[in-house]
């Protein structure tokens, strides 16, 4: 019984991490508001909030899939894995709050730019959760390897949410158009890579 | 270690499509809004926010069903799967909101053709996803056999649903009619086939 | 692969109803509106809503548990089956509604009959999955002897439901009271049956 | 099949837990609601929102941890525990509530009380579950005096959330930092402890 007491199995882990980015990724459309009357203005009108719905929608559906590869990496959970992961989750539980600050306000500059900052933040908690995860596993040099890549990759994504935020003040749109290009940067090669990767096994 | 790092398992790409269908189908019923007031009237004046809301628990219920059979097919969980099923469900995730359209607007027309085009657009990932998961068994001719009666099943109600989408300018409640046909249509025959089915394995 | 296809597993349409109950009983929160004032009396004068909320919570408390005990009596999943279990969720997803409508206009006759018509349906619901389980296991003796109790059980929690609609529109806090009345019914018993039925078994 | 009726695994009163608990825990941002207009004031104007938010998250995420730990105790689940287990998510549910309440009112005096108050009735729930499940292993020692260590602790929590309560209506803020501090030293000692007693085992 004992050492069942303080254990906490990955599964779990995930699972509660599952149900809170389902609840995240569902709600955020609570706020895509449907219009009080039928005329095609008032639906039109939506189209900003439709957008960054989707730009959102798209983000949060990325850190399901990594976070689910990221968890795959720890060799055991460990009371700071749980922090970590809570600050993570913590970061992403802010994303229906921004999308509805940018909805709201029709893409302006400040929104825009307080909506790359929590995908900073959200970068930043995985990045966190990365390194106790590689902290973890410090003799293991061929897993030191990988991971060393995948810190560069958030690294550069985390200096284009940053660049995103500055350009908000300029042009919101372009700075749109820059946390969207990080998310196809995520997308698109995984969609190659894996397929390859797994054609040799077949 | 390696082999588990990129792997998804089919059991978590349901049990996250299931938390999702879940938060979809329970939060529509936050759009139906409680009267202020006692007054009977103010409770009949929703009478068709209720009659699309059930309309849209039929849909959603339906999806889950079919969902889980879809995913049943899959020879193996591939990036193109995910990314199609994401696709069906943001294509889901909107169902809330086009259900909250109508019920606003009392059944108006541009509301019950948007109403459609969603619907459209879910039997469109769904079209997707079944085809993804098609092409990754070209070899297996008895199942591209019974694929193929599930595609000419499929796109029987896209065409159902573009029709609606067309009527609703002319008499949204036919149109609403047309919606609600094609959900029995899929339920109906189900009760009976698959029973019939399984009294053969009693 | 072929027998897998149509097949849903038990522990599937458990999870998946599970999180419906999960989001269902939790939303019902977010009616209870925090007053915008600090004042004493906007904080007291919800309390008919937070009477309400603790009624329906303990109602969709109850229904999680016998759920649960439902399920685990089907022979196997059938269709008929999962829909007579998709149109119990459905009038459990009315709770949020029927809550909501009582607290808005502070416990008046007509909502508190809604109410518990809503209960009612929820009943009924019950009894129906319960009645489609037991068709399927006809040549079960000793299940139809414990079917019976239970349908017993079920007939005079909605002959008490049926009273409460019928008492709400002359006195609706009475109505309140018998609604609690059955719910406590289901509960008290259960806690020294279930411990005995258990203490034999240590 | 009678064996399987009746009896509810862990498994399944975890996993219903972490489904409230992670919608609980998603829902409180709803109420953060995000700025009409894009002026850096009406944004400014939110922290003391974000601030209660914050508090609770890591209130909640410390009860999700430590609720995990709660059921691994249990030496099987009895309905005593399904009800108690029940009580403590209901005052659960009731955290966006009380954090609204102080983020609608700017941190005034009676909502922070309020605040604690539920903070208090979690933690009394909590304990209820603990003497449930200690009840009924009365002749496992080891585990008597372990849960003595837990009881304390317990009880020095409560003790603190209701100074908490009685602070606010003098300094609110004080109040609030009372709160968090009793979650700080909930985590900060954890992450220690739990380190070093697995440093052993590795």
């Amino acid at each position: 019984m004992a050492e069942t007491e303080g254990s906490f199995t990955r599964a779990r882990l995930e699972a509660f991490s599952d149900g809170v980015i389902a609840v995240i990724i569902t709600i955020m459309v609570l706020d895509l508001k449907a219009p009080p009357g039928a005329a095609p203005d008032e639906l039109l009108a939506l189209w900003p909030s439709f957008a960054v719905y989707l730009v959102s929608y798209l983000f949060v559906a990325i850190y399901w899939i990594n976070h689910h590869s990221l968890l795959g990496l720890a060799a055991r959970v460990t009371p700071l894995l749980i922090w970590s992961n809570s600050l993570l989750l913590f970061f992403l539980s802010l994303i229906p709050f921004s999308t509805a600050y940018v909805a709201n306000t029709h893409l302006a500059a400040l929104p825009m730019a307080l909506y790359g900052v929590v995908q900073f933040l959200c970068g930043l908690g995985f990045a966190v959760t990365l390194s106790v995860i590689t902290a973890d596993r410090k003799r293991d040099e061929a897993f030191q390897t990988r991971a060393a890549a995948r810190v560069r990759k958030n690294l550069i994504s985390l200096a284009a949410y940053a660049l995103g935020v500055v350009v908000a003040f300029a042009n919101p749109m372009l700075s749109l158009a820059i946390y969207l290009g990080v998310s196809i940067a995520y997308v698109v090669p995984g969609l190659f890579e894996a397929s390859s990767d797994r054609a040799r096994n077949r």
